[in-house]
């Protein structure tokens, strides 16, 4: 086991299962074949062939892209063929920043394999020993990741929020953060990465943030996210990631982008520093 | 101008100028077509063909690589075909941390287009108004980015050293920092790239470090490398790498670098962001 088994599995990727889902004639995301031949029963959707699927020209704004994908996923939720419904919009859009080319119920996104976005916090706090971690525990009842060790706070990006007010946001609903301290919360990256996973193509940016908390802060989970949290010593966390895929898989990712941007990996001392660098980069 | 132009900057490869350096039967360097016909009159040293230009099987081992790569690139630098001659030895190796395959004279690195490593130490005060950044202006004279804007200290990774003792020395020799202080910088990731200079192909990574340091330290111009120092707040630094090319074109990506991971680009705020991160991955 070690660093690069975690960022391996959140890049694995068999091209040949997929085709790409195309947007103004542009590839935005890749459905499995499988799953492109239920779309081709919805003609007013979509145009699939053996090379693609693409959504039609004449939807050609916001409103009527949202209206026809929402169409097709309302009937197939119907069918009990999206699990995992959220009830939650995303914002679709190539890039982050860029006008969201249209909205689309959260468990539709990784079936069309379309970019998503969301923000990982990790909170920490210093003390002479070096930095601690505030680690949970997800719970046993979640549809995805059940029981795996997670950030303080994380949470998809919903529709119509900056990604600062979603820190907010989820700071207060996963783990009771006063809204004033949960804004202390600064951006110090972008992780993403390209993924086949159970609940499908997952075209992810996680926006990385890092919490630092005051000793005496202790979070409290305040939802159904998380049941409990630990402080851990940064050398633990590193070495259940190493050691275990106990990290929710995605999360482990930005626990090692903190582990380096935190001095917590030597490159004269750990012997896949350079390639934990590049995979983590996607090179 | 923008952030993207620096980084692009450091990503210029006109790939149908190079072919490939060969060692082991594997592409370890770039070599540019022109010096490859000149390479073509040491048969004892290089295979040329079309196609690559590959050490012969027979070089195998470091010894008997580093010696006969040595006595060509003596026979050039004799020639005058061989600018800023340093004098010192690169260890050169497919990955940080693997045995090296072989050293050579610095100069010559990149000529073959070879894996080069480098240590870049930002030193940073933090105030109550945020994070200042010492920046040095490059001498007048220096053969490579003269009057440029620098970090504290930077340098090319010397055959036999540690990063981190190569980390001390540079600190020592260019801005008299002491070796207790300058052994508290932090390793904090790492930036790839490959370059096309007037210099040569540039692969290059660079071993990122931070240096938090007193406020009443003031560092001191310790060689010729650096004529002055400024201490800026960061503002002002992105205002400069935004509007200018005035920083060493590698010092601008790990002041990029810097500035992500320390909170001073906020992708609420900045258009750019997603793709300044990737671009800085490489990707």
């Amino acid at each position: 086991m070690s660093y690069l088994d975690r960022i391996r599995a959140c890049h694995t990727w068999p091209a040949e299962t997929f085709r790409p889902f195309l947007v103004g004639g542009e590839a935005l995301g890749w459905v499995a074949h499988d799953f492109a031949s239920r779309l081709a029963e919805f003609p007013q959707a979509f145009d699939v062939t053996d090379k693609a699927v693409a959504l039609p020209a004449r939807y050609a704004d916001f409103d009527s892209r949202s209206a026809v994908l929402q169409e097709v996923i309302q009937e197939l939720h119907g069918r009990g063929e999206i699990p995992n419904w959220r009830g939650e919009d995303y914002g679709v859009s190539r890039r982050w920043g860029e006008a969201p080319l249209f909205k689309m119920e959260r468990a539709a996104v990784p079936l069309l394999g379309l970019p998503a976005y969301g923000v990982h916090v990790n909170g920490y706090v210093e003390t002479d020993e070096g930095i601690q971690l505030w680690v949970g525990r997800r719970s046993k009842h979640k549809a995805l990741a059940p029981d795996k060790l997670d950030h303080l706070v994380a949470g998809g990006q919903p529709f119509g929020l900056s990604l600062m007010e979603n820190v907010v946001k989820e700071a207060e609903e996963e783990a009771s953060v006063p809204a004033d301290l949960a804004a202390r919360a600064r951006p110090v990256g972008a992780i993403s990465y390209l993924c086949a996973r159970a609940e499908g193509q997952r075209n992810d940016v996680l926006f990385c943030y890092d919490l630092k908390l005051p000793a005496d802060f202790v979070p409290r989970p305040g939802d159904d996210e998380v049941e409990v949290f630990f402080l851990w010593p940064m050398e633990k966390v590193l070495e259940r990631l190493r050691e275990s895929d106990d990290f929710k898989f995605n999360v482990a990712l930005v626990n090692l982008h903190f582990a380096l941007r935190h001095g917590y990996l030597d490159p004269d001392r750990e012997p896949d520093y350079q390639a934990v660098v590049q995979a983590l980069n996607g090179v």
